[in-house]
């Protein structure tokens, strides 16, 4: 089938080089591997980790653990505070996967007590530093939701899990390591005083940079990336994967040109790669690289060239004049995102 | 049913309220209403126009004219540059509805020559300062494009259509309607230029923001806005709508809360919302309103209450103190959007 519309094209041998390093760290490290499917929610890209023996796996919505269950995936995390008002669904879920949620408040864990009649792994979020979610490590409302938890006979207390999520906004490379170092120190310090009060406990942590960084993630028993599948333009200036690591684009028709500014117009809009963008002080917007798909792969970006505004369906790509002409409209050109996670869950899944 | 995840809600009330205010101005001006449909892209929503024996819509994409004509609706103009990928698609829907394209390069005009083989209405895109597509009004291509498109059999010349996209940027009421001003003043000399020279040539004319504010659209023949059936907090703040006028809210279920920073997490992120927003100087950023849904229509959004941050599931809503005991774990916040096009494309239709 030709391409039309914008499409999600997947290199394949840059996905398969990503996931073989990471698995092959956490073999290394001895840590479950436990990939967040939200970066593809794609059955098809979901075989590739299958093929490599990957069993366990994140999610975080209880519509993608169904998505997922349907699929055959039978050990799934929602790594989202628990949302009460599905609780008939994770209920559902729950008779027929091996399935674990978050929780952070008395309230997530009375639900479960009132609605769940069969075993559900149950893990306290900790905010390890990303103030989006979760209790700090010293909380004193741990131990009482720990009580809580281990008084039902049907929730299992897993431990304890962080998204270090505040690595996306750290300075180079050292910061992030840092980051991971600072999760681990307050996580090993819950763990240290919690696992000897009963059942064993775990601590699973998350969040692509780091774990693209780190070599090394002893301390913890279980890890959590999931943009390393693809990487995108963001993780790239973040310093946690190479130009070439990045395994989607977007192929997006030519659809008129504008030679007096040197732009060219693409069906492929705000609805269709996001409007995500790193933004310069002068004002300068960058929506996205510019790279030449063949076969399903594609080279180094076209230097200079750039996606400089998104409406609903319009593209707007910069190429200096060297370029401008190669191009027709009729032609595709491929797109390297921001934030890979967007477009993946905009157009169809491969 | 019951709301249990993120979901958008229409106040038909006030929908109602800004579809009659439009049409009555397009009546009373003698021209066209061709509404936008990308707006809400929705059969159920389109009915409310029908009703007001709306026949003529507009649509942004070759699969959404394919959608309406699936639902009934036959005067369909899909205001973006020709993809030629698409050709056969055009092609079908050619076939079965009155349909018209734009062109601004004789390469679309020879691809619908060389497959079109009913009538299809050409409009010639013109740029009036938006500076995103079309050609300048004073374009020497024009007259040969025209010449083209008339040399065809299947062809009809319409005449010329701009989206006066740059209101989006105008500070100010008065800047807007100057825009429109300055695009009429374009396209009529055009027009003047055109008409005698063979059959009779339209102007058509989009955007909400100068629509709204317009009271009077004689000189063009043919308006289009889209966004205001909703119109969102980016149009409160350009001045089209006030903020009642607002009529779709995204009511999200509230999954965790932190005390100790106001903070509020919702089910609702940037795969629900999309990650627009309008921001500070100081770092703020704005990614909607709050407000309280009851019975599918809310009140004033809660002062000093916004969406604060947004990642692909979550969202942060900051709460003032006084409000933020007011709401628990299980109940909805709504949130007024930054651009209500992007997540009415996000999320289930109404």
């Amino acid at each position: 089938m030709e391409i039309q519309r914008p499409t999600l094209v997947v290199d394949y041998d840059r996905l398969e080089r990503n996931l073989q390093k990471m698995l092959h760290k956490a073999n290394k490290s001895d840590v479950i591997f436990r990939p967040h499917f939200k970066t593809h929610q794609s059955a098809e890209i979901a075989k590739c980790f299958r093929k490599h023996g990957v069993k366990s796996i994140t999610v975080s919505s209880v519509s993608m653990a169904r998505y997922f269950a349907d699929h055959g995936w039978d050990d799934i995390c929602i790594a989202f505070p628990l949302n009460i008002l599905e609780i008939d669904e994770i209920v559902n879920l729950s008779r027929s996967i091996t399935l674990s949620v978050l929780v952070e408040s008395s309230v997530h864990i009375e639900t479960l007590m009132n609605n769940i009649a069969t075993a559900v792994g149950v893990w306290i979020k900790i905010d390890t530093g990303y103030h989006r979610t979760g209790l700090s490590s010293d909380d004193k409302q741990i131990e009482a939701l720990i009580q809580q938890i281990r008084s039902s006979n049907h929730l299992i207390f897993k431990g304890f899990l962080t998204h270090a999520g505040h690595t996306y906004y750290a300075k180079g490379q050292s910061e992030i390591l840092n980051i991971m170092v600072s999760a681990r120190k307050q996580m090993t310090a819950l763990k240290d005083q919690y696992q000897d009060s009963g059942s064993p406990v775990l601590l699973s942590y998350g969040d692509t940079p780091s774990c693209s960084l780190a070599t090394d993630f002893s301390g913890f028993d279980e890890i959590r990336p999931g943009n390393f599948v693809y990487y995108d333009v963001m993780q790239y200036h973040l310093g946690s994967c190479a130009l070439d690591d990045i395994a989607v684009a977007i192929a997006c028709p030519v659809v008129a040109k504008h030679k007096q500014r040197n732009e060219i117009v693409i069906y492929g809009g705000g609805v269709h790669l996001s409007k995500e963008f790193i933004a310069g002080d002068n004002g300068f917007k960058l929506y996205g690289y510019v790279v030449e798909i063949k076969d399903k792969s594609w080279g180094e970006p076209i230097a200079g060239a750039y996606v400089s505004s998104l409406s609903q369906e319009h593209g707007i790509v910069y190429l200096p004049a060297s370029d401008f002409h190669r191009f027709k409209e009729g032609d595709l050109l491929g797109v390297l995102p921001i934030h890979s996670c967007m477009p993946a869950n905009l157009l169809p899944k491969p």
